[in-house]
């Protein structure tokens, strides 16, 4: 039956530096995926115990306490949007690059077996982990296509990976080349980044986001098209040339 | 019956400073579109005549002689296409940029309502007259769109754009971000070139990039599409932002 | 007593393609200006009569109709903001570059003594008229500072110029420099876009957008700063290098 | 007491590779700081005892020598340029990048609590450890943000980080946007170099490139502002936005 | 006799902007041609006569007389160092791009049949006439190669095009990628410099850049060639790749 | 007899992720050096037994099996081209970046003296092993000129870098702005190639390549320099700027 479902899907694997980033950047990526009823998977390398975690910390929580928080609010958003979840806990703040943790990252890849991967951006001067998450990213999957590399199941193919939006793009030299379409998952993405409480203030600064990417997807898609006036969207940075058989 | 055409099909809309660049640089695309059932258009804005005419110019032919050569070998390589082809014969080396060609574009753009639009890069330092077509068919475009510029018929929607590959791609900041594949139409555009006998030359230099792009495209497709061995592959780089539903 | 003001003013000069882009991209700064004390001078060099009133066009409105329409609603968004606005009627989409549109500009350097300068970004492939206006605002600034260049006034210095925001930043290589604390003249900006009743949706969109610029200024100011929580900003990027005699 | 000196002073913090770097390329910074009445710290991560001093090492002296005479000459530097001086002693070519060295900085950063920080550029073909230095300054300078980064003192907030110039700036990809008056500080800027006898060569050559980006400074700023014939400068890199509530 | 020389020799074409320019970035090229008995000719497109001539304008001259001296100025900059010199009289701020100056310098590119081409930066935001008469040389470069450009003599071949160092380089995007070794004829670089009294300035200026681009030769060269002491360099950036037979 | 042979070669060292590598890349500017009567040394890193043997894993061969394949196929193309050839077995997928070997290459810097160093591009998306071996060759090279570096032998000089070209050029930023005319010695070049069976499809990409750059190479240096036909090139991209006596 895993087999079949291999046949037939097209797996997305989400890895992110901590629990709460495939929420705000990828989230409608996510929902689209497995409303289409494809397998979504993320990978929390770290809970963001101690870089996205301030008002616990000045609640006075321990950080065990944290990342059971932090873990179990992800989880719910994860089943918000119907994608399994793992969480990797390697600590944040800073997001250790070792060779364990990219081997980890190996033997997701072949077992998962993803025909699409979301990861950070490589640059990001607000926070180091995520940059390091992505190199790891990046590493793995690339290890994963060798059949020397020894780790359980076959060569992986080559999935195309997309960088999603980080919190001040320019900053991050992310230039969109991916806009998309979000509309009919909004509503469950809202409620996946509802399920993040501690970070209320990002429920309307991403909701927002998604307004104004959707206004530029209006834009470069043309008025001929027929999109919703209220067009929502997420933006997206392509790692690899698209292969196709259609300009469009 | 125009109405038709329009409603069902996606135009596409090649845009080349010269009689031969379409053929080494977009010939594939352009079968691929006119395989499919829809209609491709090629303009020339000049014949090559000066430029890109040495041999010519070296066996004593006269401008008007090589203009009509130039021509008939362009309507050739279109009709060997299935597409059809105008020359505004704006003249070459150089070709100069004109309120009135732009104009004349526009016109093109609001008649042919193209749903793609090719045409060379911004950057050539072998050959200013690439940029210039490219800077005249990119105003165009975008005046096209506006209700209030005043030419005939309605205002454009947002066609994307794509660059196609320039002869020396690194120097001209080309860095491919599609791979189209062409095999199904290869042949045809092998046929296309040999519409051009006086730069044989170019049908092996071009035939050679196929290769080279199809094996890239079968790098970045992953192997296990099930591809032809010998995929052959054109090269564009993507103006604007993509749009979709779906990432893949 | 102009003299006095040249000696205690840093005027403020705003080179814009069409006449509602300072209310969207700069009317911070402006009211900022004005509310110091400084003089604030807006030079529209068209009223974006064909490119940017659909809604007029679509209504059945005439050309000259048009233009006093959008005349007067740049005047009263000027007044708003207490800045004086002058309209160099010179046509847009195409926006064409001139000689004497240039030498016009280089005259109104020599005449107000800018101590700072804004204009459009000098890459926007959505608009062919915002870079077009860059250029010569730029070349006419550099023009004014020749004593032979023969023109009435004094050499103009070197007042620094900003780039203000386009519409898809990232698509304009527009990667922010400077983040301006607007806050104080946030109400001033929205009653200034309010003058502007066929943009509507525009209204929102930039107010959505101070507020996102301003969640920018707090992060890269720093938690300790103290600001507002609503603070609203606008983004700029630098063309000069900034003197100084302090870091900060 | 210290607490008082925390609310008013502007305190500067000074990450360099080797013991020299301050002196060469932020004299002046460091020296307009103490004037000023605020504190400026140095951190230097090594000595420079292996790549930065050739002519000890062909006098045949022994490392523990040679760190000893850098670190008396680096104090006397900082001593007359007014500042604090601390020395890690991480070891040179290479400096190593360690979680322990960023540990040590994060915990700089919370006892200093910089309103302004310095360092090296990210790229140096010339000297790795340079960008080393640098990477390892801003991920210690991020980490020193988060509440929840096990180390005494606040969470930092978001001091304004410049990269000051390295020896080649071109092959850095040092493209200045800061260019500081050091004029009136420059006398002390000598004076600190003169501190380092066995680079005497370099005393010149940066005495006249303090000259050069006064030059430049001057024509930035432009000819009205009355600058000093002899204006001298350095130049910085700043590596996020500035936030302002004035465009100047 | 032309002939001959033309087989014999690499014949160094110098493309400026204005009287000044070629003296102070590229005299140093111009001698070591000259003197290896190469021909040498520098084109002139204007005399700087509005843009870089403030002192004669500040002494009330009239223009045809500040045209004058420069002219003769340069003439004896030029014969110091062994050039041909030829003035075009285009007019400067603004030099304006016509297809008619063009066309004088794709038949000067004819004539001299250039074996290396040096002219501007196509980058410089403080003198649009650099880079206006860089893109009138480049265009003409490559129309003199076309046979079927109407101009006498025969088609050219490829020289190779080297950017000289404009004022501000960081800010021209200029980074170095060749530097010349001109100690071995310094004297007559400065020579030239002082033909040029009204920019007295600029003699010591260019000095000290000659010093410090001759440091950077000797660091990028290597301790172990033996250059002289008081090595002095130009720097220049490559527009094509360079071919050669050797890796060096 | 070693110190004489120093005295009078060019020695050229080429720093490799895997065993063929310089093969594919480099074997033309190898041979071009031997020929000379250079000495050419090569170190591969790994023998790319995980990322690079396929086909023997398919075949299912044993580490150390591929391993000794590798390297006496490596063995073989290192002889046909008349070069040393040193193994440091570091294990490859991944190339791990550590201080030892880092250690390693230095002492191969300072016991080659090599005059030319060739390694990878520091950018590459589809082998993270090529970037990591060119950053280890760049800090080794670095370190080898520091007096103060342990390790035996003199300080080195500053031997110019070159980036051989990697599979995908412009997916890693490879911009050639060398072109390397491998004529004379191709058919060297391709006998070494068919000294690695196991990548025979390989043969005739790079032969096709060599064309390519040929064609390019003849293109950018004029058709009056004679070349052959058949002119067969590789590209390189130079680190540091080039120092010479003569713009050519």
């Amino acid at each position: 039956m895993t087999t079949e479902t291999k046949e037939t899907a097209n797996p997305l694997l989400v890895i992110s530096a901590h629990a709460g980033d495939f929420v705000w950047r990828a989230a409608g990526a996510i929902a689209l995926a497995t409303e289409r009823g494809d397998r979504a998977k993320v990978v929390c390398l770290s809970f963001g115990e101690r870089g996205e975690s301030a008002r616990a910390w000045r609640e006075g929580k321990k950080l065990e306490e944290i990342k059971a928080i932090r873990r179990s609010e992800a989880e719910a958003a994860a089943t918000e949007l119907g994608a399994e979840i793992e969480f990797l806990d390697a600590g944040d703040y800073p997001l250790r690059e070792t060779p364990e943790l990219v081997d980890r990252l190996v033997r997701v890849h072949r077992d998962f077996e993803p025909a699409v991967v979301l990861t950070h951006t490589l640059t990001d001067p607000y926070n180091g982990d995520h940059p390091a998450a992505a190199r790891m990213a990046l590493q793995a999957r690339v290890l994963a296509q060798a059949i020397g590399y020894d780790a359980p199941g076959e060569p992986l193919g080559a999935p195309p990976v997309f960088f999603f939006e980080p919190h001040q793009p320019e900053q991050c030299d992310f230039k969109p080349d991916v806009l998309l379409d979000i509309t009919p998952v909004f509503e469950r993405k809202r409620k996946a980044m509802e399920c993040l409480p501690a970070q209320q203030h990002m429920w309307d600064y991403y909701t927002d986001l998604a307004k104004r990417r959707g206004v530029q997807l209006k834009r470069n898609a043309g008025p001929n098209l027929g999109l919703a006036h209220d067009t929502m969207a997420e933006a997206y940075v392509r790692l690899y040339p698209q292969t196709t058989g259609v300009l469009a």
